[in-house]
C-alpha cells in the first residue's frame, strides 16, 4: 500500500514541470495552501532523511560568509564602534533599532537584481520573513509605520546578504551597517552636508590615512543621459555600467555599454567625456554653463544643488576631501539625489607595510575601497505610507567591515598588544591558604568598583598569577601574606617596574 | 495537457499521506534530494500564487513577535546594558560575537523539546541554517571549535525562539540574552560564587526592588529522585514537572507526576517533602545527615558544593539574598551541576504604581518572575569536541527584557523626561539671513567635541528654535544676531533659566 502511494508521488515529481501556468488553475477544486503546507513539510522531512544518510560526519565551523568575533577582534569593534557613535550624538543623533528580520513583502522591490541575494526564513507557518539587506528599508518601514516626518537617527546593526564575497577582502554575508539619516522637510542641502561633514570626522579620527569624498547628484546623471541620447528606458542599466567605473577601465564601460547594452557609440563618447569629468564647485559652475548640459532642467537642479552644497561644505572646512566626480553613480535604485561615496587613498600603504612584515600574504591584504556611501532617497517611505506621503531622507552608511579590517592589521603590525579586559589589579597570594583572605579582599574591590580578577585556585603559585598579569596585560598585583595580614597592610606591586609599595 | 498534469500532482498530494514510513524508501530508485528540492520550490511557488490572492493589502508591521525599539526605549536599554557591562568587565570578562545563525547540526539535540522552538532559514541552496536560540551552544561551539579550554567571556546578542509568548510580560520571539560564563578545569565553587556575586551585582545596581537568588544542585535532585525511588529513565521528565513549581502549586504539580508520568503516590510525597525545603548552608549540612538523602553519592556531592558555595557567598557578603531551595529545577537539559535563578519580590509593587496611574491596564503590568538564571554545564563542550574533551563551564545569563519591561514602566511613572540625546547646546539665530554664521559656528563646536544641533532651515524663528530645545532637553542655546556678530561675541542662553551671557 506505501509503495503504491509513493509510486503516485513519485510520478506527480516527475510529471509535475509546469509551475509557470499554474496560475490558470488557481480554481482547482481541493487544493488548498494549507495541503500545500502539509505536503511540502512531507517532503522536506523525506529529504532529512536522505540527507542524514550522506553525511554523518558533523562539520564545526561557522556558516559560509560568517565568522566569530574573538576578544581582541571585539577589542578593536568596540573603539571603532566608540568613535562613530560618539560622532553621531555630537551631532544630536538618537538611535533606534529594527528586528533582524522583517516581513518579506516590505523588502520586495526595493533592491531590484539584488533581491536575489536576500536570506529568507524558511515557513514554518505563520508569516513569510527575511532577514534585514540593509538598515535604510527597516528605517522607511518604522518612520511610515509611526508616522514619523521628522527624525535624526543612527542605527547600527548587522546585514545580511547571499553573496559570494571575497572574505579577504573584509566582505562577508553577515556584516554590520552604521548608518546616520536626517528624515524631514528642510532647506536644501543643509541636511546634506551635515552628512558629509560626518564623514569627514569619522574618517579623520579613525585615523585610516588619507582619503577622498566623491560627490555626484542622480539629478545631473540623469539630465546627462537625456542630452547624451540615452533612451529613457536604458537610463538605469547605462547607470549601472557607470557604476563600474571605480573598477573596471572606461574603454570597458564604453565596450559594456555599446555591445552589451545597445547604447549607440556617440552617446556612449559623449557620457565619457563628462564621467572624466572632476572638481569642485567650479565644475558645476561650468556645467551649468554647459551648452549641452543646461539643456536639462533636472541636470541644472543637481547642479545649483552641488554649487549650494560646496557653499556649506566650505562653512565646514571640508572642501579638502570632497571631489565632485560626475562618474559616481552608486548602485541602489532608490536615491533622488545628492549621492556621496569615500575612498581611502592611503590604505594600500598601510597593506604593503603589512604584506612586508607578514612575508608574501599579498591576498590577504585589505584592498582599497569605498568605506563609506550614501545619498538623497526622498521617495522610499512614500512607498511604505499608504496615502504615499513622503518623507525627504538624506543619510550615509560607515563600511565598518572594511575599517574592521584595516585597524586589525595596524594593530597586528604595531607592537603594542591589544588588551581584552579592562582588568586594573589582580588579588594573589605569596603563601598557601589564602583564599578566603583574598576573596574578601576582591570583594572589597568590586564593591567600590575596581576592575579586578583572581585566580580560580585554592593555592596558585605566585609565579603563575605574576605571569597570567604580564600575559594579561594587567598592570597591579596586590599580594597577600601571612606577615602583611599581621599588619593589616597589603603589598601593591607594580607589575611592569617590580616596584612594591 | 497542463490539466492533466495538475490532477496528476493533486491526486499524489491527497494521497501522499505517509511519511513516517518513508525511511524504509531509502533506496527508491530515481528520486533524489535535488529533486525534492526542486519539486518543493515548484509547491513553495504555487502556494505564494495563492496566497497573492487572498490579500492584496499591504500590511505595515513588524514580524509576529518582534517590536521596534524607539529611541526612548534605546535610551532605556542603553543605561541597562551599561550598567551589566560595567559589572562583566569589572570581573575581568572579554566578550566575544558569533553570527546570528548556526549550521542546522550545530543547534541539533541541545535543546530537548524546545527544538520546535528553533527558526530555520529557507533552503535557498548551500547550508542549512537556523537562527541561534541561545548564547550558550554557540558558546560551546566556539569553544570547541578553537581550542579554547580557559575563558571568562561575556555575550550580549539578540536570540530567536518561536515560542507563542505574552508580549505583555516583556517576553519575545527576537529578545536580548546577556551571558558571562567561565570555562576552564578551576577549584570547586569559585567561578560559581562569582556569577552569582555578579548577579546580586547587576541586580542591586539597577535598583529594581528586593530580590532572592535561588539555588540548587542537579545532582542533588537526582540523587533526591534516587533516594525516592524515581526510576531512572524518569529522571529528567520528573525534573520538568518540579520546575513548574513556580507557577503550579504542589498538588497539581504531584498530581502530573503520578497522573501523566506514572510516578507512585508514595514517591511523589517523598519528592514532595523535599521540594518544600529552603535553606541556607545549615540545610545543607541536615541534608547531609538525612537519612535517605545521605544514601546517594551524588547528592552528598552536591550538598557539599552547596555548604562550599555558601562559604564562599558569605565572603563576598551576599548571602542575605540567596537561598538553598531544593524545588529549582531550571529547564536545559544541559546543566550538570550548581542551577540558581534570581527572581524579583517586588516587582509587583512597581507594577501596581504603574496601574494606578494607567488606569486598568491589569493585564500591561510586568509579571513577577525570573530574571537571571545559570548553573554549571561540564559536558556541552565536549559534544562538540571532535575527541569529547570536555571543559567544564559555569555562566549567568542576565534576562534583560523583563528587566528593560520594568524600566521603561517606571520611567514612564517618574515625572523625569527621558533624554534621546545628549545635545549640550543649540546654534540658533535671532535674526533672518545668518545660516552661514550658524554653520560656522556649530563647525566649531563640532570639532571641539561639543555636543551641538543646528535647525536646517535658512530662516528659522527664534521662538521655534527655543521651544525645539525646550522639547528636546538642550540646556543651552547660543543665539547668534546682529549685533552680536558685530561685537565679535555670542550671546549664551540657558533654556530652564532664561538666563543670558
Amino acid at each position: 500500500m506505501l509503495g503504491m502511494i509513493w509510486v503516485r508521488a513519485c510520478s506527480a515529481l516527475v510529471g509535475f514541470r509546469a509551475p509557470t501556468c499554474v496560475r490558470s488553475l488557481h480554481s482547482f477544486p481541493g487544493i488548498t495552501v494549507a495541503q500545500i503546507d502539509e505536503e511540502v513539510a512531507k517532503l522536506l522531512e523525506l529529504k532529512a532523511q536522505l540527507g542524514d544518510d550522506g553525511k554523518t560526519q558533523f562539520v564545526l565551523k561557522t556558516p559560509k560568509g560568517t565568522r566569530d568575533y574573538n576578544p581582541k577582534q571585539m577589542a578593536i569593534r568596540e573603539k571603532v564602534f566608540n568613535t562613530i557613535i560618539r560622532c553621531f550624538k555630537r551631532h544630536g543623533a538618537e538611535t533606534i533599532d529594527t528586528p533582524v528580520f522583517e516581513l518579506k513583502e516590505t523588502l520586495t522591490g526595493k533592491y531590484g537584481e539584488d533581491s536575489k541575494l536576500i536570506y529568507d526564513l524558511k515557513d514554518q507557518g505563520g508569516e513569510l520573513l527575511s532577514l534585514r539587506y540593509d538598515l535604510t528599508v527597516p528605517f522607511a518601514r518604522y518612520l511610515a509605520m509611526n508616522k514619523i516626518t521628522n527624525i535624526k537617527r543612527y542605527h547600527i546593526a548587522k546585514v545580511y546578504r547571499r553573496d559570494n564575497p571575497a572574505m579577504t577582502r573584509g566582505r562577508y554575508r553577515e556584516f554590520y551597517q552604521c548608518d546616520f539619516d536626517i528624515a524631514g522637510q528642510y532647506d536644501a542641502m543643509i541636511p546634506d552636508a551635515e552628512c558629509l561633514k560626518i564623514v569627514h570626522e569619522i574618517l579623520n579620527e579613525l585615523d585610516l590615512g588619507d582619503f577622498r569624498i566623491k560627490v555626484n547628484d542622480r539629478r545631473i546623471l540623469d539630465g546627462m543621459f537625456a542630452v547624451c541620447g540615452v533612451p529613457d528606458d536604458k537610463f538605469r542599466t547605462i547607470c549601472s555600467t557607470v557604476d563600474k567605473l571605480d573598477k573596471m577601465s572606461w574603454e570597458d564601460v564604453k565596450k559594456e555599454m555599446v555591445n552589451e547594452k545597445g547604447l549607440s557609440e556617440e552617446a556612449a563618447d559623449q557620457i565619457g567625456e563628462y564621467v572624466s569629468m572632476q572638481g569642485g564647485m567650479d565644475l558645476a559652475e561650468r556645467l551649468l554653463q554647459d551648452h549641452k548640459m543646461s539643456q536639462s532642467k533636472q541636470a541644472c537642479a543637481g547642479l545649483s544643488d552641488i554649487k549650494l552644497l560646496f557653499k556649506y561644505l566650505q562653512l565646514f572646512h571640508v572642501t579638502d576631501k570632497v571631489v565632485f566626480d560626475l562618474s559616481l553613480a552608486r548602485g541602489l535604485d532608490y536615491y533622488t539625489g545628492v549621492i556621496y561615496e569615500a575612498v581611502l587613498t592611503q590604505a594600500s600603504a598601510v597593506s604593503a607595510a603589512n604584506e612586508a612584515q607578514n612575508g608574501a600574504n599579498a591576498e590577504e591584504s585589505v584592498s582599497v575601497g569605498s568605506v563609506a556611501g550614501g545619498g538623497r532617497y526622498d521617495g522610499l517611505v512614500g512607498m511604505f505610507d499608504p496615502k504615499g506621503r513622503r518623507v525627504p531622507c538624506v543619510g550615509v552608511s560607515i563600511g565598518i567591515e572594511r575599517i574592521f579590517s584595516i585597524m586589525e592589521q595596524k594593530a597586528e603590525a604595531s607592537p603594542e598588544k591589544v588588551r581584552t579586559t579592562e582588568v586594573q589589579i589582580m588579588v594573589a597570594s605569596a603563601q598557601k591558604n589564602l583564599l578566603e583572605e583574598r576573596l574578601q579582599l576582591i570583594s572589597e574591590l568590586w564593591n567600590a568598583g575596581i576592575k579586578a580578577e583572581v585566580m580560580y585556585k585554592k593555592n596558585p603559585k605566585l609565579l603563575s598569577q605574576l605571569q597570567y598579569c604580564e600575559e594579561a596585560g594587567i598592570p597591579l598585583v596586590a599580594i597577600l601574606g601571612e606577615q602583611e595580614l599581621k599588619d593589616g597592610v597589603v603589598k601593591l606591586r607594580v607589575v611592569a617596574t617590580r616596584e612594591e609599595v
